[in-house]
């Protein structure tokens, strides 16, 4: 796991999910602004940091007092929601590669496995408790 | 407009989405939950403090750095996308109504229309500053 952040990632907002500015072309209007839309986040491609396509962003746990955005849920794997597991991220540990089109999850794929996740039909977040368990591993297994 | 709220109002914590437990059937565990997922959210019916159906949650604003939720936009009118409004509210104003099944807009009606909205197609968050605007709005109308 790298211990200094590659030399593109500072030129972004660390834990920013602002495009990459690194593609040398110029950024847009429409992706430097400040907000982003939800459903434009939902079903956006997830990439492991080495590029390999994981999986999709499936919504969002915001709460529900402050509207602060608690985790960001990954759909990896399965067919049609036959198979699919859910992985809870932190807001911080994506950002957006305008090259690759998607969000890539800098962490690394063991952690992502062996993270806390759910499968289709399963609701964890039922119990409160469930999101101190994703915030306790993300803390232990930091984002490379 | 009231300057107090009316009684049930002060069971629930003001300016939360939580499900209003005013309906004396007592809460069932995933309607006390503190995280709320964003598709459901999304799609969800939106009534005036009258009970009357306004529309529903079109989607989400999110701020890139903070993962914060600036907006909660509201589609109002049309058919099939055809002469549909966006209106961005902060979320504050909004309130979940177990008993209606949908959520609340705590502002009447005419300072609805008279509130920052766009048509299908148009995009007014390109502009940075459309936030302020909203934000200006709704401090000047106030919510009920």
């Amino acid at each position: 796991m790298p211990t200094e952040l590659p030399n593109e990632r500072a030129l972004r907002t660390p834990g920013s999910m602002e495009l990459d500015p690194s593609g040398g072309e110029g950024v847009a209007i429409n992706e430097t602004r400040k907000l982003i839309a939800s459903d434009k986040v939902e079903g956006t491609t997830v990439f492991s940091a080495a590029g390999d396509e994981l999986g999709t962003v499936h919504n969002f746990m915001v709460d529900k007092v402050s509207g602060q955005v608690a985790y960001v849920v990954m759909s990896f794997g399965g067919f049609l929601g036959v198979g699919e597991s859910y992985h809870p991220l932190p807001w911080r540990a994506l950002r957006y590669d305008r090259q690759l089109g998607g969000y890539v999850v800098d962490i690394d794929k063991s952690n992502l496995e062996a993270a806390p996740h759910y499968g289709a039909g399963e609701d964890p977040f039922v119990d409160d408790e469930y999101g101190a368990k994703v915030d306790a591993y993300y803390r232990t297994a930091p984002t490379a």
